[in-house]
This record gives structure tokens, sequence and C-alpha cells, in this order.
């Protein structure tokens, strides 16, 4: 549990509730990372932890960050090389509007997406320079890094998702008519790998292309396979279309198990609400569901899944919007205990 | 003017017709670029017809591209070949929602920012590379270039811009926390050049969260200046929000009048529906109310903007959607004439 900063150690505790409600055996430890551990000591990730958390099965983890971070210290120190290190390749992100949730689209579309956007390279690298910093002669570079194994192993993940859905559709989103090399790679692997999945239908979108559709025509999209960035992109607008980043969940996934998987809800953490038992536990729980599929127990995270959906549904019939963090995580785990 | 494929003759046709209406000594050459000309020579665009374009005071460009021509040719060869040789640093794409026109969004909000989008530099330059394509240890990178001077100049272009606007807002669109040495450069020019402008207001947003906001609170959004793939994905999220790329007009500048500014509809060729008068010739009018303004002919281009106005009111109103592309051009030169 790497509870976080801000409405991070809320809204953990109660995905945690509801893990225990599923799956009593779980055992814990908590880990103090993120804003609070930066200020106090400097440290974003030292090694010793990074070493600890590779013997877990799982990590939840809530939000980190408070404005008196500099902007990239906890993204690149901490969360991003969580993300490199433990080579979560797979960034899961369902994109569904569940029955009751108002979309900002009119006529609440039907919405039930899935993006699987690469998560270990691309323009989150780290690559490039500066020169001359701070004088008009500066040149800044960052470089997009992308290997035909990194790129072939997230896309056949995608499509083995894909032809496990009903629609067995898969959309690769890009920019190749732009960025030539890495789009071709992209382009080039989706094409040699989609022989093995022949029921699986493909399509190609560049990613303004796509970010429109999500917006005028969600419906069109089943699996949805992306480069890092992109997929940092259209997961936000996927989020906005579909009720907001408060109930976004996300894995970040090793599908080979060889380490620890992170699961975590899309949103900050909110400095501004923290602490006063206002924060939506909601895309916590969903993530923890996501994180019970992935360590093999589709059951309980089918229990987790239906807990979300009824609760959603049920606030929009009564408006019972205003329970406090912990009662939501309650509720929910008296749901999914069922 | 260069009418290209598919629907594009069509809409310029009617552009240049409303750009006489109000501007009767127009004079134009026409020039012969875009897939047709590709597929009989293999041309995109030869040096001596850069060099006559360069002769001229602005290009109007409907739309190139067909399903024959491979990915990135015509992008590369022509359409981004044009914008880095002219030097159109600033890629200036309204978003606004007009009255009368329906957005995707519930409620039709109040729309009403300009994108400023840095258009020589950035994901765009074309620099990288690929090693051992084709085989399992491929490696295909993409690079970023960035220097302050580039930066520089477009953001001073927005600010002007901002200055100039009722509300004075302007919002940086980037994603400092990862891309920390581009995203760095960006956000210090920013804040070295707004004590110059005293009176606009700053801000600043991730990519990812300002397309979030596009879709849940566009209002909040003044002036945007962002880097040139930024700019790509979010003024198609601002042409979906606010009735569709079919409106979207957008200018390809370089402000110092060095070289000729190049306008076009942000819409494709849609060869589905060419030669047959169906295009909606609306986004390129208002590409040449842009023009006209470029040029200085400032009550000309609020003329033209007043008759696309008009005509997107009155067809809310009336119904009246189904004019020919001539019928909705001799009808919008008749109100810019009027
Ligand atoms: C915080 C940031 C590094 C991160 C990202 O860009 O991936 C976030 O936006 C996300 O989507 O998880
Ligand atoms: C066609 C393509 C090269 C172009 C771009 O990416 O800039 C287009 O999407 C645009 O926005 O004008």
């Amino acid at each position: 549990m790497i509870g976080g900063d801000g409405i991070g150690p809320e809204v953990v505790a109660e995905g945690l509730r509801v893990l225990r409600a599923v799956h009593p055996k779980v055992e814990t430890t908590e880990y103090d990372l993120g804003a609070r551990r930066w200020h106090r000591t400097g440290e974003t990730l030292p090694d010793t932890v990074l070493d600890e958390l590779r013997g877990h099965d799982a990590i939840l983890l809530g939000a980190v960050g408070d404005p008196g971070v500099p902007s990239g210290v906890l993204e690149r120190g901490l969360l991003l090389r969580l993300r490199f290190e433990l080579d979560h390749h797979v960034n899961l992100r369902p994109v569904r509007l569940y029955p009751g949730v108002r979309s900002p689209l009119a006529g609440d579309p039907s919405i039930d997406m899935i993006v699987v956007r690469e998560g270990t390279e691309g323009p989150y690298a780290g690559a490039g320079g500066v020169l001359r910093r701070g004088t008009p002669h500066e040149v800044a570079t960052e470089e997009s890094l992308n290997t035909r194994f990194g790129v072939e192993r997230v896309v056949r993940d995608a499509f083995r998702r894909a032809a496990r859905r009903p629609r067995r559709h898969l959309t690769l989103v890009h920019k190749n008519n732009v960025l030539t090399k890495a789009g071709d790679l992209w382009s080039r692997t989706v094409a040699e790998v989609a022989p093995e999945f022949p029921d699986v239908t493909v399509d190609y979108q560049h990613v303004d292309a796509a970010s429109m559709f999500f917006v005028t025509d969600p419906g069109r999209f089943d699996v949805v396979v992306t480069d890092n960035m992109f997929g940092d992109i259209i997961t936000d607008i996927g989020a906005a279309i579909t009720g907001g980043i408060g109930l976004a969940a996300s894995g970040n996934l090793d599908p080979s198990g060889s380490h620890p998987s992170m699961f975590e809800p899309v949103h900050g953490s909110a400095p501004d609400i923290a602490g006063r038992q206002l924060a939506d536990p909601t895309a916590t729980v969903a993530s923890v569901a996501m994180l019970l599929d992935h360590l093999g127990h589709q059951e309980e995270a089918e229990r987790v899944e239906a807990a979300v959906a009824a609760s959603l549904a049920e606030r929009a019939g009564s408006g019972s919007g205003a329970m406090s963090t912990r009662e939501r995580g309650e509720d929910l785990a008296a749901r999914a205990a069922g």
C-alpha cells in the first residue's frame, strides 16, 4: 500500500476495506512514499524500498504530490520509476460509462472500451538533452524510444484482450503520417501480429482523429492500443466522457508476473479536500477489482466490479451522493461481501 | 490556390467566391499539388513550385490526400514541407462554438478560445532514426526538437493575442512533469515573457488535464499556447466540441510577413463525397476571413466572419442545411458583400 499524499491515504484505506471484504486473508505493508517523504528526506524512491516492493504480489497506490514539490520530481522519481523498474508495460485503462452515470456528452452515449497504453517506452523514456539552458540559443530535445520488443508485447496483449470481448475490435492509435519512424513500427507490428487473431477486426486512427471520435462517436471503440504519451492523453479524454477522472481506474501491469503490478485511481492527490473524508474512493475500489482480476481472483473481482456498478446506479436514482469517504467504502464493502 | 484533392477544389472555389465578393481585386494562381499530382508524377512539392509560392501574399489550400497515397507522403512531403519552408511558426486555430451550432457536449456550453500551436518544431521536426527495421531488434526513435528562439516567438505571439482579447487569459499546455527538458524550456519562456504583458493572466495545464477540461469545462480557456503535437491533438478536440471538423478553420502564419501564410480548413479531402457538391465550404470561408485579417483587411475579415456566423445561426433556426457547396458559397458571398 502506498497511500501517498492528500486524499491518497483516505481512498486507499477504503480500497483495502473492500479488498478485505472479499478476500480476508490479504497481508499488507504500508510504504511511506510521496510528497511528504520528499519534503522530509529528499527521497523519492530509495533502492531499498524498491527492492522490498519487488517481493510483493501487487501494489495499491492512492495518489502522490502536493503543490510544494517541483513538477516532475515525483512523476519521474517515483511514479514513472516504479512503472519502468517493475516493467509495467501494459498500462490498462477501462473507459466505461456506468449505467446511471452522467456523461458530459449529450445523450449519454454507450461507452465501453479499454485502452491498452504502452507503459515503459516512447516519449516517457526520459531521453533527450538540453544545450545552453537559459540562453537565447537554448535547444531542448525529447526523444521517443520505441522497440519492436516493447511494441510487440503490448500489441499482443491488446489483441488477446480484444479476442476475449464480444465485439473483438482493436484500434491502433498513433500518428504514423507525421511520426513516420515510430508510427511505421507500430503499424507494421499490428499488421504482423493480426493473423494470430483472425477473429479480431483491426482499425487505425491518427491520435488527433481518435481524440475527436472519443467526443463525437466513442461507441466505435472497443479495445484501443497506443503509445505511452498518446495513451496518457486519450485516457484522460476517456475519463472526461465517462463521468470524470474521479471514477477512472487503472492498472500498471507486468502481465508476465515477474514483477508486482500496480493499481491506482487516475485522479490526483486533491490537497484542497484532503483529510476531510470528502474524497470518493470509487476509482480506487474499481482499481482493486482490476488487482483481483490480475491476480487470478476473477470471481472476487466481479463482485467488486458489481458493487461499484450497483453503487453508481443507485446514486443516480436516489441522489445519495453525499456519503463520506468511509461511508462510501463501507457501502461498497458490504455490497461486495454480499 | 491549392485546391488539392477530393472536395478540396470545390470548397476552395467557394472560398475564392467569398474572397472576391469582399475584395474584388484579388489575383490568383492555381497550383496543382496533392494526391493526383503525386500519382501522375511522383512529385509532392517541386522546388520550382515552392519558389513560385514564395512570391505570393497568401496561400489558400483545400485538402490533399486520397487512400491510394501511403501515409506520410503528402503530409511530410507537401503539408509539413510548406509549413517548415515558409516558416509557419504560428499555427492558429480558433475554437469557437457559433451561436446556433450544436455541440456534442450537453448544455451547449459557451466556447470561445484560440489555440496558438507552434508549427515549425517539436515532434514534427522529422528527426529520429530506425535501426534493424523489420527484425525483432528494431529500434525506432522520434525526436522532438525545441529551441528558445522557436518557443519564444510563438509564446510572444500568443501573449499579444491574449492582450487584445476581453478576458486576457493565456494557458500554456504541455507535459512538463514528464517531458522535463522541453517542458522546462516552454514553462521558463512563458514565465520570462509574462512581465511584458502585465494585463494577461497566465495558467498552466498538463496536456492530459487540458484535454479533459476541453470536454468538461471548455469555458475556462481563452488563448492556449502549446507545442506542435499537443496542438494537433487538442485542436481536434476543439473542433469536436464546437460542431465538428467540418467547421474548423486554420491559419499557418509567418507573422513577420517574410513568407506567405497559408490558410486551410482543418477537414480532409473526403473522397467519398468529392465532386458531388455535397461538401460544406464554411470552414474554408472562415479560413478566408483569417487570411483577410492576416493581410490587414480587418473590415473585410469581419464581414466574412459575420456572414459565417449569420449563416450558421440561420441554419440552426430553419433547418436549411441542405444547400449544395456552390449555393452555400453564393449565400455566404452575398451576405459578406451585403
Ligand atoms: C502523473 C503522470 C506522470 C502520469 C502520466 O503521465 O502517465 C499521469 O498523468 C497518468 O496518466 O498516470
Ligand atoms: C495532416 C497532418 C500532417 C496535420 C498535422 O498533423 O498537423 C493535420 O492533422 C492538421 O492538424 O493540420
